[in-house]
């Protein structure tokens, strides 16, 4: 039984959840590179893919102890160079890579999250709890207007999701119990580990963060509290 | 030479640079124990003033290393408990007394401070360096409307100011070198910890923090980069 009176915050996934980076990506970087004194020409979707693919492994490293933690914009940044080498894309200056690297910070927000965490924002404390470290979640939410009340996650816990650190720490931050925080996602296995941590969970429905639909993750699995169409229908589901 | 455009963010003190500490707990807990069942008459500014003396000490220990890292909420509660059999009064319930210590969750900003943040917030990052930890800001910041783009301290970085880690693990949170930030802070001894971490310092007047008009810390020490009369004021000489 889910009472939404027993929450005193939310705390989200971003990437995917709150912002599209994939299609952001593509857009910024497509600008970028046709505007360039020397125009690069890339299928920029499939280079955020590739870009994407290397993100789990980084991160496994830090996790599974055999490396120390490292923000996430270091971690980006090393995979982008293997990534710009596998597209052939060369002579790139360290400034320009740095802007690459930092189009992470300029993603925008899926057409309904700005507006229902402004509705959740009334009732809740709204925290990103993110594997994006702090500057990332600052840049990102001073551009998009995103209404943080908090920005907690991976690199205050120094723990990546799906510890359990990343989820317990930013409970305690809170001064909440895992049970009063609500975690919002568009990925199932970030709900069921903070699900075994003791936080409810609420599904956020992002079929076309891949671009095409996607083959998993079209909704909640058995088990999670709010299985929710968009960010309104939470807030909406909440009685906000 | 002070220039405004290497400043990237403002890390600000809150307790009497932010917020008025000591007027708002006469206010809140004047009007809480006059309206109880069974009134409780005090000075409540006294009150403060003794609670607040034992606020160095309480996290030197924690400095010193003769205590683990615990949150600011943890230490007001024990020093509150101390404060009230000095001033001799029992009876009160353990819901009445976590209600009392939250006050420091409740505090009313200075008249100028959302103003003039909200016009600083448009040219950089707002975040909080406080010794407060960050549920105590979250709430403090959804009462009083506090627009920080992040909350940050000693909760965050595990090391109460003066300490420098306070200042220096905040920084690397921001993605920043120390020198691009601006400490502001109604504190003298707050200033030159962070100017010894490499931070830029603005001093903000506040001389009735304690009621009376203060025996020190009326304005800025020499070597200090900005002596501002308030947070417009600040806005201003930062040309915001």
């Amino acid at each position: 039984m889910f009472d939404p009176a027993s929450i005193k915050a939310l705390t989200f996934d971003v990437f995917g959840t709150v912002v599209d980076w994939r299609g952001s990506i593509a857009r910024d970087l497509g600008d970028y590179f046709a505007k360039r004194t020397a125009p690069i020409e890339c299928n920029w979707a499939t280079f955020a893919d590739r870009w994407r693919e290397k993100y789990q492994p980084s991160m496994e490293r830090v996790r599974s102890g055999n490396r120390g933690f490292v923000k996430l914009d270091v971690l980006h940044l090393e995979n982008l160079r293997a990534n710009l080498a596998e597209f052939s894309i060369t002579g790139l200056s360290e400034s320009e890579i740095d802007h690459v690297n930092r189009v992470w910070h300029r993603l925008d927000p899926w057409p309904d999250s700005v507006a229902g965490m402004a509705r959740l924002k009334k009732r809740y404390v709204l925290a990103s709890l993110s594997n994006g470290n702090v500057s990332l979640m600052v840049d990102m939410a001073k551009r998009a207007g995103l209404p943080w009340d908090a920005i907690l996650g991976a690199e205050t816990a120094r723990a990546y999701k799906p510890q359990p650190e990343a989820y317990l720490r930013t409970a305690e931050m809170l001064s909440l119990a895992p049970a009063q925080c609500l975690m919002v996602a568009a990925h199932n296995a970030d709900l069921h580990a903070a699900a075994a941590c003791g936080f409810r969970t609420a599904f956020i429905r992002r079929p076309y963060e891949f671009g095409e639909i996607k083959k998993y993750d079209l909704a909640a699995d058995s088990g999670i509290d709010l299985d929710c169409r968009d960010m309104h229908d939470l807030a909406a589901k909440l009685g906000c």
